[in-house]
């Protein structure tokens, strides 16, 4: 027995609540409402099950975390967050996008259209402020994203400082060599039925895979049809803004944007069998030019390990190219992840838009990616792009060229000459004990 | 409606699974076993439910995304991986931690005492070599841990070869100044009677918390007590190995190790707020100068972000901090976080020393972390920590002196001197505005 006793919540276990129950304080949703107090506060909090108008809770996976800190004695349950002093620290938006199928249609409003922020709630940076009488009647409203700045410093941006292709303007660059950002942090919070539109499918075979394709997790999401909002236990995502704020929104202001996925192996650690810290770098540095011009960058980071595949997967797939017949090549490179995975990639850029909605962007001028799939879906949520900006040759390092191959023959965007099927044959990655 | 409509596992839905369900074929799972087929496989795919002895699926929160591509249309339901080539490049282990309890005394064992490990597999990633019986039997067995090998590449370690910290010797510095590496990823995989006997409560207790506090997830928590494995949705952890692997393992050889929580903001963009990456990449020097002597080097990377509390509530802290009154200090570092969050701190470094015993350490020689909880815990499971190295002074960037400084009085190891409640008060952090 514990000498300090986890609090319980109730000693009667409700295994899965029914509309039939009693939620008589639960707001509704109204998603796409322009009003924020139409669309009502979102409530994912656990301190009064009677209020709660969502599936699932906060902080995505960390809520995991946070129940073993409950069961060992170090959380209250009824903990409630000071909010004090913790709103976003650069006022973002509302923009139309937030709520696009009532905004005029000059500004991209469409009321037969599909809702262009389905997998974040846009007002969740600012619920204490929007949502303020509801705290004084005694909602328990999260804010779901967090605004904050920081002064960042990468040794790769002081080579290119030390090498001329970076100046210090002594504001965004500074003689001290760190860049000054403004960062936000994103929970997913997903709006069911706009997420099944999005994958064109019905809401209810969503609500149904999701259920049982993640082995059961939370029944509400076949119980409760009127919940219509799902917190799910996934990564958050992350958001560095170059230079002046208010310039992401405005068409007349250049912008760059690269919107990267999560490669631990690569961002944290420089693994050389890929491209993406030395894309996420030059993504980082032509953010800092555009910066400087007067326009802004933006760089969205996806917690998004392995194409969504997650980091075990990844590895054994590194193995399978490595020791298949003939060594790692770029005309097998999709083939062996789908051998092990079934698919070649998971990553569904069909949510990505959503924070660049979020954000008020409407157009790219600089999009740092080679990926159609991030191009095709941030064209067709409405967002304009200008300019395709592949990594430059001689940043992609020599493990790397296999991937970079492939990628190539598959569509992914080039100015270079596109590898053929002899050409396909020719990079060869690194084997395993070299 | 969809133009590929999703294949559905079957359109009756099943809640919750209880005991009293037909599950025939599920094979039991007696977790302490030295004979890893008596021990037998953790089934937690979802291929044949019959056979699952386990609640939740593999690849922690990316279980969504694999669910969202089956709502996609594209992954069929019956997918099993090809695990040709997949399997460790490496050998490691069986470990006498990996079956402590039946060990032999003078190799830690003992029967009356808790298992070393709780929250992976130590067989995750040899299922295919194993439990090869199972597979021709048809059992869907996953590996929940890969094992590939890698070359790193980073500017840092450039710079300490450049200054001269660091020596090329050809093979674990190469002449391209890079670093190869044996490097896994590892799922989470929870023994829920060992997780509750590691933080000291009933296993009854754990189960009706995780279920509760996650809002709902896995009633199974609550109807299966038979099935005492959890897949939770959290991240993997991964490991970066530097010089001979056997190494590790032997008592005789130096071994210096870093366990490293996850701080993207520093770790992949160098925010200066914290001494998270320049700490990191110090760990991975140290390492690196084991291996080239003949040791071994060990970092251990866990997913856990801003002390397991997540991104969002990470920046909400950071703004409260910044904009008390007063300004950032040292004096009020804990306490800020404590009034969003309700905790300091949730990353029960309980379970942290697990990766360790899967890698038959028991002894390490330069320990890279100041955290007397990391410290506590380690030792606490058995194993010797001969130095603790705390990070030097001219790494810590200027805005993470009041973070030092806290963590300092708070009891972290160091060499320097303590600061007391005088001195706390004078490192002040930069402003949101500076």
């Amino acid at each position: 027995m514990s000498p300090t006793p986890p609090q319980s919540r109730s000693s009667h276990v409700v295994l899965t609540s029914h509309p039939g129950l009693v939620h008589s304080q639960a707001l509704p949703v109204h998603w796409d409402a322009k009003d924020p107090l139409v669309r009502g506060p979102i409530v994912a909090s656990l301190t009064d099950a009677s209020r709660r108008n969502a599936i699932g809770t906060h902080s995505g996976s960390y809520t995991i975390y946070r129940a073993l800190a409950t069961a060992a004695g170090a959380l209250p349950v009824d903990h409630r967050p000071d909010l004090t002093n913790t709103s976003p620290v650069e006022k973002m938006g509302p923009f139309p996008a937030w709520y696009s199928k009532e905004a005029p249609k000059e500004q991209g409003g469409d009321p037969g259209a599909a809702s262009k922020i389905v997998s974040i709630d846009p007002w969740g940076a600012v619920v204490s402020d929007v949502f303020k009488s509801y705290f004084e009647k005694g909602y328990d409203i999260r804010p779901s994203i967090a605004v904050t700045k920081a002064h960042i410093h990468m040794f790769e941006l002081v080579d290119a400082i030390q090498k001329g292709r970076l100046q210090v303007d002594g504001k965004i660059l500074r003689k001290e060599q760190d860049v000054v950002v403004t960062k936000a942090a994103l929970e997913p919070v997903w709006y069911l039925p706009g997420i099944a539109e999005r994958f064109k499918i019905t809401e209810g075979e969503l609500r149904k895979v999701l259920f049982q394709e993640t082995g059961g997790m939370f029944p509400e999401l076949v119980t409760r049809p009127d919940l219509k909002v799902f917190l799910p236990p996934i990564g958050s995502t992350s958001v560095y803004i170059f230079g002046d704020v208010s310039a992401i929104s405005d068409p007349s202001k250049e912008l760059t944007v690269r919107v990267h996925d999560e490669c631990n192996g690569s961002d944290v650690f420089g693994s050389d069998i890929c491209t993406c810290r030395p894309y996420l770098v030059h993504g980082i540095e032509e953010a800092i030019k555009t910066a400087q011009k007067g326009g802004a960058g933006v760089i969205v980071y996806y917690r998004k390990e392995g194409r969504a595949l997650g980091e075990v997967t990844k590895f054994l797939v590194y193995n399978a190219r490595k020791r298949q017949e003939g060594g790692d090549s770029a005309a097998t490179y999709f083939q062996r992840t789908e051998c092990v995975a079934g698919v070649q990639d998971m990553r569904f850029q069909e949510l990505m838009p959503d924070v660049l909605h979020w954000l008020g962007i409407t157009k790219i001028d600089n999009f740092i990616s080679m990926s159609d799939m991030k191009y095709n879906a941030i064209v067709k949520s409405g967002i304009k792009i200008i300019n395709r900006i592949s990594i430059p040759e001689d940043l992609i390092p020599k493990d790397a060229q296999v991937e970079m191959d492939a990628k190539k023959a598959a569509g992914y965007f080039t100015t270079e000459v596109i590898p053929d099927a002899e050409a396909l044959k020719k990079a060869k990655g690194r084997g395993l004990n070299e």
